[in-house]
């Protein structure tokens, strides 16, 4: 395949997980703080808690709210779990926003650059855009557009995120293909008509805790890395 | 001043007439398609279409309405004015997204990049999410994000829009300056807090049509391009 002879127009990407190493990240950075906890099980138990706090959302129980804000409904709830009481409320802030300055994964810088050659690429993330836009500065991600569900006031997998891509730009759900690396949110964009590629992050909750990487046989692609993607459409 | 010392943390940028030369792209193009009538006086009219039209919307006779779909309303009044009458459908569409394909000024490319070492840039206008997306790709303007009234569901002057940027990256008003040809555009956002620099833009409306393009002490800033701001503010 030569880059662009693939019939998409758009690529758009999750992010958390998918471009940037959230786990390391937020692991790293905790442990430099001293705060005598494992920067990795509260890596994770932050994680945890973001689809139950989306949850609330999506049902109902609280109005739309950003993610930044549900960030820091869960950090407000695990600095009380694991017993942490010394951070003024600049710095609960500034620890919030650990979320703006992920790193990525080694591949992702240049598979998107490769990528975007000949494809727009754009992010498809439940994070707020200016939590989007930071993290693109810090991390060197190259996207054409930040697109956000801030942008459709509906998170992943709503159906409005994905038809959105469409929508924004224009054509039609199968000029657009999701790249992610979670099955759920890939089979949200197949059910209403977008392309499929998953990417392999078997490490995505830490070194020690092996994430099933299995392909679905559903997805139109199904690669190791952005790079690997990049050359399977020839880019 | 050396680059990123002057106090503002992201740059809004006023798009048609501040970083893409309308008049020049379309007159160009329409004179291209040899309808046998002046591409110059084309452009100007569609342009003078714009705020009436964008009017309709902010008095509430018309709901909210991407510039794509007002630049189709306007076009296909025109279309008759200027007597066109053979272009199908697919021909009209086509000839309406010249708006996305518009050409930067030839100093808007080094400076924005010179800018973007050191500040967030981003654009601020009232055309739709993709129309901007598919701009940046076919000008090669390297924004760190693309923002646009799409995403506050008002237009420019709307304080929404101002305010809307520091929202989004959770900063003050006066840490954003907004970057615009069009000093109604610069009062809007100086009146609700937000820095200001004007750029002169003399030929906007075409060689023949000289603007006014005298300073207004009230801005921050006044220069002759991007890359002059980008020299005053050492970037």
């Amino acid at each position: 395949m030569t880059c662009g002879t693939y019939q998409v127009t758009v690529l758009a990407f999750d992010v958390f997980g998918t471009i940037v190493d959230w786990h390391t990240s937020i692991a790293r950075e905790i442990d430099g703080m001293d705060l005598g906890i494992d920067g990795a099980e509260f890596a994770l138990a932050w994680r945890n808690g973001y689809k139950p706090a989306m949850q609330r959302v999506m049902s109902g129980e609280l109005g739309w709210t950003l993610i930044d804000d549900l960030h820091r409904i869960i950090l407000d709830d695990l600095l009380q779990r694991f017993g942490i009481t010394g951070l003024d409320e600049t710095q609960k802030r500034d620890l919030n926003k650990i979320w703006h300055r992920l790193d990525a994964w080694p591949d992702s810088v240049e598979g998107l650059t490769r990528l975007k050659s000949r494809y727009t690429i754009c992010s498809l993330s439940n994070g707020n855009i200016g939590l989007l836009a930071n993290m693109a500065k810090h991390a060197g991600l190259p996207w054409d557009c930040i697109l956000s569900a801030e942008i459709f006031k509906k998170y992943k997998p709503d159906p409005a995120t994905y038809l959105g891509v469409a929508k924004i730009f224009d054509i039609a759900p199968s000029d657009v293909m999701l790249v992610a690396a979670h099955q759920d949110d890939l089979d949200g964009a197949r059910n209403v008509g977008l392309k499929t590629a998953y990417i392999e992050r078997p490490h995505e909750f830490g070194l020690t805790r092996q994430k099933d990487v299995s392909p679905n046989p559903e997805n139109t692609f199904h690669a190791a890395s952005i790079v690997e993607l990049a050359e399977i459409l020839g880019c």
